[in-house]
Parts: C-alpha cells; sequence; structure tokens
C-alpha cells in the first residue's frame, strides 16, 4: 500500500497542526497509509539528529512532505539537523524518485515563508526527488490558499506573544493543508501506477 | 546633494502607487533630490529595453530602489529588460557601491512576492551595490508591515478582475513604502559622508 | 504518444546547444514526441511576447522543459516575456500536472544561476506542475553533473569576449542536459502510466 | 574603533579557512579591530545555541559577516541553531544598521550555494542590517571570484572521500575571501563617518 510521510518539527505547535491536516487530506485517498512522523529537540545530541525509526519509516515511504515553522527566514535549526543527518541517505539516493512536498508557518502573512519552501524544495531536488506543489489559486470564500502560495502550503496566525493560548490554526489554512495532503497521495497513486 | 531615484515598471498601476510612496518618504529627508523613472513597454523593441535618459539618471543618483510587480513569481518582463539592458552599465560596474532597495506587489499576501525581492537583490549584488532592506517590524494599529516583509516592501491588493476600477493601495503599505524611502534616503546621507 | 516540449530563449547559442541536448535525451526514450520550440526576440511587441503556435504545442505537452540563459542573476526578457504572457494558460490551469524541468547557461561556474532554476521551479509551481531535477550526483569522469546542480541542469562556458567565435558547450554539460532530457521522458512515462 | 566579527560554522575545516581569509582581509584596513568567533556543535542542547560571550561581541561589533558550509543546500544546521537564537537579539534589532556579509563553501562549483547565500542575506534583512556583496568581477589569472558569486563568497573544493587530508583552500577562493573582508571593513569606516 502506496505511504505518505509526514516530517515535522514544530516549535508553539502551528506547524503540528498543519501536519495533523495535510494527514488528514492524506488520508482520504484510499488505499494510501499516512504515517506523522515528528522531529524533537531531545533527537539531537551536539548538534547532530540522530533517530533511527524517523529515518526508516522515511526510507520505507512513497512520498514525504517536510515541515518547518519559518524561523528567521528558514526551517528551524531542529528541522535543519534532521536535513543534515538524512544526506547520509543522500549519499546513496535512497529516497530518489518518492515524491516531496512541503509546509510552513509562520507569525505574518508572507514572513519570508517562500524562502522556507524554496529550501524544501533545493533539499528534494537533491534528493533527487519529484517535487507536487499547492494547486490551489485562492480567491475564494473558504480561504484555500488565502496567502497565495504555490510551492507548497503556508500558514499564518497571528503571534501570541504572552504563549499562554494553546495554539489555532485558520480555517483556510487547515483546508489548504488538508487538500494538500490529497494532492500528495493522489500523485503517489499515479506515480506509483 | 544626494540623489535618490525609484525606477519601477506598473501594469495595473499599483506599484505606480507604492513608487509614488516610497519617493514621498525620501523626500521627507533634507538635502535629497528625488527621482521618479517609470519604466514602459514601449521602450522595448524586439525584446530589447533602451532609453538613454533614464539609464543617465541612474548613473548619476546616489541610491536606486527598484520596483517591479510580481509576474507569475518574479520581475514583470518589462521590467527585466530594464534589468538585462543595464548589464552594459554593470560590465563597467558603473552602478558600485550605490545604496540599492526594492519594493513589489501583487494581489495576494504572499504571492511568491519574497521570490522578487530576492531576485532585486541579487541583481543589485552583482552590480556591487549596497542592499539596504525594510526595517519595520510589523505588529502594530497602522498597518506598516503587515505582511512581514524584510528584504524590501511588499504590497498586496486584491484584484480587480473586471479591470475597471482604478488602482488603489492599501494604507498600510502605503505608510510602508513612504518609511522605506525614508530609511533608503536616510542610508545615503550617511553613506555619502 | 507522451510529447515533451522544450521551449528556451538563447542569445548566445549556448542554451540552444543545450536544449538540442536535453531533446536528444528524451528522443533515446521510445514512445516519445520531442518538439523542440525556440523563442525570439521578433516575439515580442512592446514589451509583450505572443506565438500562438508556441503554445498550442505546449498545451498539448506532457512535459515541459523550460530553458533560458541566465542573465543578471535571472531569467533573460525575452523568456519572462513568454512566462508572463502564458499567464492566460495558468489563469485556466492549462498545465496542471504536467511535468515540468528546466535548465540554464552562464558564463562563469555558479554565475547565480541557482536563482534562475528556482525561479523556473516557481513558476512552474504557480501552474501546478510537477517538477523534476536533475538526478546526476557527479563526482564522474565524464563531467556529468560538474557543476553541482540539483534543480534542473546548469552549463557554463567561459565567455567569448570577442563574440566572434561560435557557441560550443562542455562536453560534460552537454552529455548532463541529455541525461536530463531520458530522465524527464521516462517520468513522463511513468506519470502518464 | 570599528569592529568587524566574522562568526562561522565550520565542519571539516574549509569554511574556517575562508573566515581566516576573510579576517586577514578586514585586518589590511588601519583602526579596524577583527574578531573571530567560531560556532561548535557542543554550544547546542536539545537543539537550542546559547553562548553568551559570542552574542556579546556581535552586538558589539559594527559589522557581522556569516559564514556556514552549504549542507544539503542550505546552511549547516550548527550555524542555523546560533541564528534561531539570535532571534532574541532580533525582537530587539539589536543589529540594526549594521553592516552584513556572508561566505559559503561546498563540494562542487554551484553546489547549490547561491541558495545559502540568499538565506544569509534574508536573516540579515530581518534584523534590518545593511548587505554589502562580493565586488570582484572575476576573469582573472589570480582565481579572485572564479565561481562567479555576488551576493557573498563561494568557495568550493573537491571533497576527499578517505577524510584524511587537512582542507585546504583553492588560493583563487582564498584571496576573494581576503578582498571581501577588506570590502566589508571600508564599508565599515565609511558607513560609521
Amino acid at each position: 500500500m502506496p505511504t505518505v510521510a509526514i516530517v515535522y518539527f514544530s516549535g508553539s505547535g502551528h506547524t503540528k497542526l498543519m501536519a495533523e491536516a495535510v494527514a488528514a487530506g492524506a488520508s482520504q485517498v484510499s488505499n494510501t497509509e499516512v504515517k506523522v512522523l515528528p522531529l524533537t529537540g531531545e533527537q539531537i545530541v551536539n548538534g547532530r539528529w540522530q533517530d533511527a525509526a524517523t529515518l526508516d519509516a522515511l526510507n520505507a515511504a512513497d512520498a514525504i512532505i517536510f515541515g518547518s515553522p519559518t524561523y528567521m527566514g528558514g526551517v528551524a535549526a531542529q528541522f535543519k539537523a534532521f536535513i543534515d543527518a538524512a544526506s547520509s541517505v543522500w549519499a546513496q539516493q535512497g529516497w530518489k524518485d518518492k515524491i516531496a512536498g512541503g509546509f510552513t508557518h509562520s507569525g505574518s502573512p508572507s514572513g519570508d515563508k517562500q524562502g522556507t519552501l524554496l529550501y524544501l524544495a533545493i533539499n528534494a531536488a537533491q534528493h533527487s526527488m519529484v517535487w507536487v506543489g499547492n494547486s490551489e489559486m485562492g480567491y475564494n470564500d473558504l480561504g484555500v490558499n488565502r496567502l497565495g502560495s504555490f510551492l507548497g502550503v503556508m500558514g499564518f496566525t497571528v503571534p501570541d506573544f504572552s504563549g499562554q493560548t494553546p495554539a489555532t490554526l485558520d480555517e483556510g489554512d487547515r483546508l489548504t493543508s488538508e487538500r494538500y495532503g490529497r494532492r500528495i497521495a493522489e500523485a503517489v497513486q499515479r506515480w506509483k501506477g
């Protein structure tokens, strides 16, 4: 059964909500297994990420959707530590011809999130993966792709400077994420033949 | 007297409104001459842009602020035709050590506008110019930098699909543009010594 | 029969040589039709590109490989004029789910060519195309992917400042282009099912 | 006395050699203090970087030149951990109007290093820093800017897959780094007035 893996880091919880929505969308496609793989700071020792179970799951998947908050205009360091560790897979081209996609979240509408998606596409290209972007056009009452992002999905939440409130996700961004997960899962079905 | 030139292409008129706001901001700095230089499709023949007066004005300026709508994720072709023609200046490094900045507009909040600003910074770097970005932090009641853009200024207007209404500019985006023009003009004063 | 279209602009002839190599590679895959579509400055009037036959051929293709020299750190203005004109197709999402790829050439090893490939990927994402990059790892005696480019293929030729000599293409870059054309054509076969 | 700080992470030692060359160049400018600040994996605990002495030195500097190897198409995770930790400075805009620059190294001529420099410029823009790029045109017998990089400096060394040999730096790349350090130090003198 084709497998879609969603691997992400989340700091304040917003990217986690996006990951769950992407997973929900992928699960709508029949004959699809969905795996959600959170990354944690604890997996990093002396600056190096390590988690064999996560890498095994990714190696076995047919698609990998990468998710990270945008911190200071790029992927979170914790996420990058995972990417750098996956260079051992890259050297063997172990993810070659898997489907790839990406999503990110930040505290303003643009928030330099395009740079993060561009980076995710660069990394996927180094792995010789096939990139499937967001096909939603925006301009609808549901808020789907309200931010106007095409390489992947962007989410935006006004920061809670108190840090007290549980993370929430805009309904339009949630729906965009869900449809993106479905799109990737459908692409996997087609690509697997 | 230090001179700030604003060179831009505008299709539907939004980028023009941003250019005017940038110019207004630069004009707030005393002892500063401001020149606004619109590019037109008519300056392009067989795919090549040509306008000696515009190039002369840019060559004489101490700062150049570049403005283009984001079309299909990048600068407008008409704007790029100008950039390519300016490669004759580049070969002599005629704009070396001038101050540079940029702004762009599109029909959605992100709208892949960061890619446009990144491109403007790349081009300025090839010219050995010194890049001054947008220093507004956002998160204010005035809507200043409401989109969260830092390399330069972004403007966003919901498209008028009828094409009948005159272009307008969000007040926050207008104010961001104005402050950016002032910031660049102040940087020129400091850089010129 | 699956069709791979290669649409490119070439100034000094190097990008044309890359386009021909990409076409040769795609032609090695059986049951594949290959179309090479050069763009010209003459197709641009008042800054706007127009050529119905080229657009028709692209609309009918299963994959589009985009090629442009890197001028001043980005695609050539003539190429961008084509891209902007294709926004009429974009508005209808006429290229949705076609396979996409890209290649570029410049006069130095890096030469800011990655920015060009990033732009081509952004544009393809706006069209909801599926991006297939270069899967060659480099580090071989043949010079395949000698420059280390992954989103697409890069070519590099030391400039002939005299402008007298016919354009040539490095044999490694030619072979990289050829293999990339083959890779795209194979991806189309798989994607079409 | 104006201070130029060079903060970098180096894995195999090449980026360290570039940092030292940048420092040597900056030291050629009279009345300039130069500080070289290496980042280490040991400064990272549970994915978070922490080193008060380094941050203090950066806060006191007039220019910060950022250096990182390009790993998997972006800055090293260890370097990004430092960047993310510096978001505490960003929130206060503590580096506003400092001069910024960047350099990177990888194992192939392009090697997606432009993406790394673009990221460094994005981060600097978020800090409201003023970016000074590489002004060397290339095409000379000394190998200065042999790779053709303009936002900052690129270095390239063929990987030593044995991992046994001490890191070396191409003489052209060393000289490019040195001239870049000097350029930044001169820009600081001018900017400080």
